[in-house]
């Protein structure tokens, strides 16, 4: 078999920066774990698969010679019965500070060649991200602290991926709710990182404040109520030291949100994610000692946000529609639009832009993505085929 | 590699019966495609893979170096739209036969020695369906008939499978639904076998009639709904020659009540199962044009049926007991308890068995099955592990 090589990666110094031999190295890169990125990136490499305890969607910068890794988004474990988790989970240490786990998609911001570059949770550069970054972020954090990486949240209606008009934000915004250092992923506690936030101008998650472990469990179930009201997702629990591994919980609404979602592209939907925030239904439900009342509106919440949205979509095929999704996108560089376009194409998305529009200083595009699988499945339901 | 065999197995005559060579019969066996049935049945041969077209759960039966072949449960695909697979399936017959599907398990049913054997649709000889059939079925139809297998619903209450007690029998009865030739696996025309049953006293599905296919779908719509009010299945639509294939279709409260069951034991039910329910309600929804008040009603059975077993078990367990099924068996004979327990063990299930009891000049015992992973996963979360 011919080798397999990556263009410009420099195997030995990279084998060394991370420990390993250059066969292992070389390995490694004939099994596609770690890819070039695209275009202006290729010196960014990203880790397509867990090795070497380095987890999806982690980058290597090789940058002259000189090596940096930016480590993936950790996998925040979910909480289904607050309680139990809460103290298994928190037992030796005596407090907890809670975050609000927002909607929206997680990025990651390091500076490159003097400019914002966002990562996405897979280790992609998106260039609207990136742009938002820019405009967003002061670099001058990132030039005081070359060895922090920013880790948030993009959350808003102007958004390729996530669109939500919940928080009152008009476009994008972005949210810090992380930092770790490069090269060992460690994170800064939770007070450490919210001051640097404060002394820079960075938005960030809410704090909802510090709570005993004793009063956790009640204080989040207050917390999360009043998310659910206002149709926020949920928080994350975290060791002030950031020691402990986190933990997350959503409100009820948030889970609904989600099969709404999911049960509106029904075909190219995973059976996994409608499993898991059903599940999660029950155990709040349990949890919090429903009236059979409350307990009835839940199940009537939950049927609704299943049938009413796969409904609407069967609805649209009969009447000779195609189920899709529709975003805004606002940018202040043309040249962004048409990168997000060819990025959009290089991930095999079947996506139709509409022509820019001048508002406000800004490129105003709308971006309809076509869930052909739900379409073509629902046609040919009505078409006479049989399910299977 | 040494040459696995299968002891009693004539390769060449059994090569020889498939039309295969005997080299390749010799590979379906190395690739355990065909695996022996235990103790007495040793010369009853199961398909465990689809090779030679011929399907998972069909059966070679070798008796004296005579051979025939007992094709499996034919898979029946299902409408998820009445109107429009009605004329897609059928469009080139003016009529359908409606038949109903009963809520039991299939097995076909053979004379092997002199006495009746019945096979799960895996191709499993299972002792108690067995005994059951010797008792409800008369063997003449079967002497009078040597090249025809039964094809059927064990149904009612006192059943290691699918208990039900929706149609009003005491214990456990056989309703037949189909016939087919061995060897061939074609099956009889629908009225030609419905005749046989009745001359031999055999009971059968329902037949609610033949329709013309302008009207089959309009029909089936008010037979469904009548079926869902008494709690009933569904029905299988079928060409009266079979010669084209059947179609299934189900009321809404066959799909919650399948939900139910499933979400009591969540943890080791299919994603798919509870996913292909759903999509269920979705499409009649939208096909029987419900208003808004119905749909709701249809939301909140759905929930329901999600939530409610989940809620239970999880209650239970937090409570201390496990998540388990009941199951009453009623055997004439006492060998077939010890058959059935030594079945249970093999197929690797845990299975709890009561003392038997005589009543009635029966032995009846109760069948506990323990849940183990719904059991496993709900404790650990009551013990504060999260979810992933």
């Amino acid at each position: 078999m011919e080798k397999y090589t990556i263009t410009g990666l420099n195997i030995e110094k990279a084998a060394s920066f991370l420990g390993i031999s250059a066969q292992k190295m070389q390995e490694i890169i004939e099994r596609r774990v770690l890819v070039p990125n695209w275009n202006e990136y290729q010196y960014l490499f990203r880790f397509e698969h867990k090795a070497l305890n380095i987890d999806i969607g982690s980058v290597l910068v090789q940058k002259d010679d000189v090596f940096s890794l930016i480590f993936g988004f950790p996998k925040i474990k979910r909480a289904m019965l607050l309680g139990p988790a809460i103290r298994s989970n928190f037992g030796t240490i005596s407090k907890v500070a809670v975050e609000e786990k927002m909607n929206g998609y997680n990025v990651r911001v390091i500076l490159l060649e003097g400019k914002l570059v966002a990562l996405t949770r897979s280790g992609h550069v998106c260039p609207y991200s990136s742009e938002k970054a820019n405009n967003l972020l002061d670099t001058s954090f990132f030039i005081d602290n070359p060895q922090l990486v920013v880790y948030g949240e993009m959350v808003g209606p102007d958004n390729p991926y996530v669109p939500r008009k919940i928080y009152g934000i008009d476009s994008l915004d972005f949210f810090v709710f992380d930092m770790r250092h490069k090269d060992t992923g460690l994170p800064l506690p939770v007070y450490e990182r919210r001051e640097l936030c404060e002394k820079y101008g960075f938005k960030q998650v809410r704090l909802f404040g510090e709570f005993h472990i004793q009063e956790a469990a009640d204080m989040v179930t207050n917390i999360i109520r009043d998310i659910g009201r206002k149709g926020h997702e949920g928080v994350v629990i975290k060791d002030p030291e950031m020691v402990l591994q986190p933990i997350k919980y959503t409100a009820s609404q948030s889970n609904c949100s989600d099969l709404q979602h999911a049960m509106k592209v029904y075909n190219e939907s995973g059976r996994d994610f409608i499993f898991s925030r059903i599940v999660r239904e029950g155990f709040q439900s349990v949890e919090w000692e429903e009236s059979e009342e409350e307990f009835r509106k839940r199940c009537l919440q939950l049927g609704e946000s299943i049938l009413r949205p796969m409904k609407e979509s069967i609805i649209k095929v009969r009447d000779g529609e195609r189920v899709t999704e529709e975003f805004t996108l606002r940018v202040k560089d043309r040249i962004t639009l048409l990168k997000f376009e060819e990025y959009m194409r290089r991930l095999g998305m079947d996506i139709i832009f509409s022509e820019p529009k001048i508002v406000d200083d800004e490129y105003l595009v709308y971006m309809t993505k076509i869930n052909k699988s739900t379409s073509d499945k629902t046609l040919a339901m009505w078409e006479g085929q049989l399910w299977s």
